[in-house]
């Protein structure tokens, strides 16, 4: 089985593709980025190619000969609403180059988007299931919805076999802030436990839906190896997650690290990111993704274990 | 009040423009079509244009200090189906340059986009309202849906003043067939009128959402007419229509013109038409299109007697 995969180089995309080589089918991983890729260093059966996915050619050679195309790079959630031409670009130009790509090829791939809670907004109900109507309030969850209606439309023409998965917000994500509005989440664990202060942007009582890395990763590989027939005529999933509050998620991490990591937290408003991040639902019926297969963290301090175990390699547990 | 309309040579864009003259506040249309428009010779208020919207700079002069822009310039839903590329062209192409051509100029235009019931699909809930998902089963739906995202998004951003209006199927249209799957909708009312034989392609328990011409006018005049601030964030509108199944049609049409017009529909199933028409929804909530001021059609009676009345003036009532 030949995989390629767009934001290869990303915080998922390294993490998918090393699982992906643990699984016996998997003969080859094309992993494209626009920034170089320094993983899988002398694997032969890892390809690292640079690209942006809007030059000329790029999308065919992305897709080429793949069984199944990962399609996970974009401008994320701040960035696209800063960067509107940018966003779109990166968002809806690229993924229907990449569709136009698998379309002109001799084979139908299966097509894996990550696509995002970011498509829902208010009004919304108490949980959101299959039949919820998007009503994006950013232009990031604007050009996930607008890639979930191409990636079925696609699939239902037979020009793919494509799948979209909406991703709960991933945390803890290790390393820098992202410029995703929803970067605090991993923040204001990630730099307490790292013995830093954080801001928090939004009141604690806002709930989340969240995946753990780990979760979201088992989740794509699964998005990836799950047969077309399995999911019928609708090809759009939301994925596990679990609801935690702000509050709750601080109380998990004074549990974890002591209250001296809790009280690293500040709390500071910024409208923006508030207004963005509480448009996003924080409980799903999620019956379908689990009845497929899909899998769920237990809670909310596996998710901060699971970053210390792979992340802080030095710290006690 | 400058206002523009693509697809102004067509069948609603004609009677929106002559609608939209006889208001005071109306200085003047721009009709924009691909064919030549043959109406308006003569009155000065009306600008006639020949573009293809594909054009480098076509959009751009549409738009240009238009107050309000109506695009309803589309590919019908049978011939986006049998031709996609035509399809993702016109339907979402063109409509993006419309957007890029509004976010571009120095005012901020309505704009007034037309959607179509046909962004749904099965499952569907017994009555569609505004959280009901979209699952468009053709590829128009799949363009009318991204379309409404888009301009939601760019409203959101204040790059336009949008508003996308889901027509239900238009009934009775006069002149010849379409290249719609709903064209027989209109078929199995006017052929039999005409004293000519129709081929009903769907069976007689099948429901419709229909609205007349001058129904479908009216709102889209209301739609541009409307201020802004009463849409606040939700942008998309289901338009009121009236249920009715193909048979209580021909009862109407029966009790209208005798039992000898109703006898001239024949039926023999089109599966491609059947299925996608039978994928669209023919019972909506309207209570915030009623409350917003949308009208609706008393009841299909009421249809066949406006063509009649417009369309066949030479026909006894």
């Amino acid at each position: 089985m030949k995989i390629a995969i767009t934001g290869g180089g990303g915080f998922l995309g390294r993490r998918l593709a090393a699982s992906l080589l643990t699984r016996p089918e998997v003969g080859s991983v094309r992993l494209v980025d626009t920034s170089p890729i320094l993983e899988f260093e002398g694997d032969p059966r890892v390809e690292r190619a640079r690209a942006n996915l809007l030059d000329p050619g790029a999308a065919d050679s992305v897709v080429a000969d793949a069984d199944v195309v990962f399609h996970l790079a974009a401008v994320v959630s701040g960035q696209a609403e800063a960067e509107f031409d940018l966003g779109m670009g990166v968002n809806l130009d690229a993924t229907r180059l990449l569709l136009e790509a698998a379309r002109a090829g001799k084979r139908t791939p299966r097509f894996v988007f990550t696509s995002s809670l970011a498509v829902f907004g208010p009004p919304l109900p108490t949980t959101v299931d299959d039949g919820t109507a998007v009503h994006p309030r950013s232009s990031y969850g604007a050009q996930k919805a607008i890639g979930e209606l191409l990636v079925s439309d696609y699939s239902r023409k037979g020009y793919i076999d494509g799948r979209a998965v909406r991703l709960p917000t991933v945390c803890v994500r290790p390393g820098k802030p992202n410029a995703a509005a929803s970067g605090f989440v991993s923040g204001i664990i990630r730099e307490p436990l790292n013995g830093m202060t954080a801001v928090c942007p939004v009141p604690k009582n806002l709930e989340l839906w969240l995946s753990s890395p780990k979760a979201a990763v088992l989740n794509l590989v699964h998005a990836g190896m799950l047969p077309g027939e399995k999911l019928g005529e609708s090809r759009i999933i939301n994925l596990p997650g679990i609801t935690v509050s702000v509050g709750e998620m601080i109380e998990c991490l004074a549990q974890a690290a002591g209250p001296e990591a809790a009280a690293q937290i500040t709390f500071s408003e910024d409208e923006t990111v508030r207004r963005i991040v509480s448009s996003w639902p924080a409980r799903f019926d999620i019956t379908r993704a689990l009845g497929l297969g899909f899998v769920r963290d237990p809670d909310f301090r596996f998710l901060i274990r699971h970053y210390i175990e792979t992340e802080m390699p030095s710290r006690q547990l």
